[in-house]
């Protein structure tokens, strides 16, 4: 992705939610990645502790937290999120040292940000900027998650190319009266799949770290590109339903799922290797999950060949979420990462 | 639920999964309570540094943690469950010291368990206990899961019956052998509803020390016994679509929902005030999660009385879930309650 983005002379700005790691974080640093995201300012903390200091909280500014914005401000280049100007106004007010504002757009998602056309609503946020003292506007900033709801390669794409077009359109308007304004998206099936980034200044996927089974679904990435497994082992056996349990619940999947001809699919199931895992299963999967059971399906060969306590591999459906229940990482090579959930447990 | 397992003579061995808190717990000590239920041996550990010394781990035992069996079955009163022979055979090998071995049964969830009419299975896992120096027959649970799956208060009531039929014909069959024997079951719907416990010796029911949504759906509370809220922040307002996007997201629910008229329903909002939180708001519900992000659908007059920070209560549609993600509680009274996922991050 940082080749990528250097080919089309975007800006790299990953975002870190999906792995919260500090040592997956030297990673990109080793890549020369020197401004991150993250979905909430215990994540900028988090990160600013480890020497990033150059951080966007991709969240609308929740003014209750207005302590630790108040103590990252004083010490790192802070960028926050605004849709209108209410919060914009208040931080001006509450705020010690300045920080960088990104104008949160919606560029067809529709889950929340300012709508692309909307310009009485961008001016609006905008001259509250440019009254302030403390806020500096960085650019406009969507997150294309709509995405996630494509049924095809295709339909991706087609989403990215409305969303680059409307942002660079949005941009372009702007760009003379603000010259170094960044025009910032990020969704990873786009940004794995499109190669026109013609108008977008920076891009800031985060999930195709290590990518998942709903990825894969989506066709974003290849079942090679998938870098984590969860290893679950057997507690009990069905043959007379070709089922078995593994410990492996909702505590440590969350409960997203994708569908897989017309089924509630909560993970495919591999064979873990003595170097990593096999293709999925043929008919293995996880088929539902309460707290701490994961219910799997899968066909009366493959379970003839379990036992009581041997570890099975779940693709999750969704890394980001898994990742954060689960709170750290073993590496193939049997070393400890860590997840800032198991680091700071608190919400 | 004490009262009632006492007005029924059955022992009460509540499940500690929901709340996970060695507060909470105290409270059930100051009940009375004395011996408890956990979904994981963790959990157990966690409650037996805090004196607990009677605990069922309700989950069929993983033999990759003999470590912890091995430590836990050293310092307290350990029970656990097995439904084939091949784990207890290696428990009798690997143990230390003695731990006592609840048979699961199937009493119609479908879930796991061996089905409680299939005697020579039963037969073939006392068959083995009887060998075993280290295995203490201690009876027969069941979890009637079934129960979530009802869609009238009569449906839960016929659910728990047959349960209760078919474990206390099962208990019948072996008490001449065994007097000692314990017939457990454990649903909060069906404990929370039902009115007969013949032939059933003890009730595991947890997720009632809260409630939820889902129960209130179910039928097996009411508004008023809902114990949980979470306090979500207003971060941006969709008048155009009657939308408001709070801080609270799939890592702090986790992600189950109930359907509501035909719609995904991931929580009723609430006013919150002074002394606790009003009844749902009529429209008003988290209509999505994303990961940080909960879409609020909600009527205009609603939305109009909110700002930027202000904050909504959303009654958790699954409170065992959303304490285990938010890994804390604070009450009322404005004092802070622990929960094991937050004094002790791993997993």
């Amino acid at each position: 992705m940082c080749a990528k983005a250097k080919k089309h002379g975007v800006a790299f700005r990953p975002h870190f939610k999906t792995h919260q790691s500090h040592t997956i974080g030297k990673w990109f640093r080793e890549e020369g990645v020197s401004a991150i995201t993250v979905s909430s300012l215990r994540m900028a903390q988090y990160f600013a502790a480890d020497g990033w200091n150059d951080i966007t909280v991709a969240f609308p500014v929740n003014i209750l937290e207005i302590e630790l914005i108040r103590d990252l401000s004083s010490r790192i280049s802070l960028n926050l999120l605004a849709l209108d100007p209410e919060p914009l106004a208040w931080l001006e007010r509450e705020l010690g040292r300045p920080v960088g504002i990104f104008l949160k757009i919606d560029a067809g998602y529709g889950r929340t940000g300012i709508p692309s056309t909307d310009m009485r609503a961008v001016d609006a946020c905008l001259a509250e900027i440019t009254r302030a003292k403390k806020l500096r506007f960085k650019g406009f900033i969507a997150h294309a998650g709509n995405t996630y709801r494509a049924g095809t390669r295709g339909e991706i794409l087609a989403i990215h190319e409305t969303t680059r077009q409307r942002m660079s359109e949005l941009g372009n308007s702007f760009k003379q009266k603000y010259p170094d304004l960044v025009v910032s998206i990020g969704d990873t099936p786009g940004c794995s799949l499109a190669e026109n980034f013609k108008g977008i200044d920076e891009m800031r996927p985060g999930n195709f770290v290590f990518y998942d089974a709903m990825q894969m679904q989506l066709g974003s990435c290849s079942l090679e590109q998938v870098a984590v497994v969860m290893a679950c082992p057997v507690v009990a056996k069905h043959p007379e339903r070709n089922t078995c349990i593994v410990y492996g619940g909702a505590i440590h999947f969350s409960k997203d799922f994708i569908m897989t001809r017309g089924v509630q699919n909560f993970g495919p199931v591999v064979r873990l290797t003595d170097g990593g895992w096999s293709a999925p299963v043929e008919g293995a999967f996880v088929s539902s999950l309460s707290q701490e059971h994961g219910v799997v399906s899968l066909p009366p060969e493959f379970l003839g060949t379990l036992k009581s306590g041997s570890l099975l591999g779940v693709i999750p459906v969704h890394s980001c979420l898994t990742a954060d229940c689960m709170r750290g990482y073993r590496s193939l090579e049997g070393i400890h990462l860590d997840h800032m959930s198991g680091e700071d447990p608190g919400r």
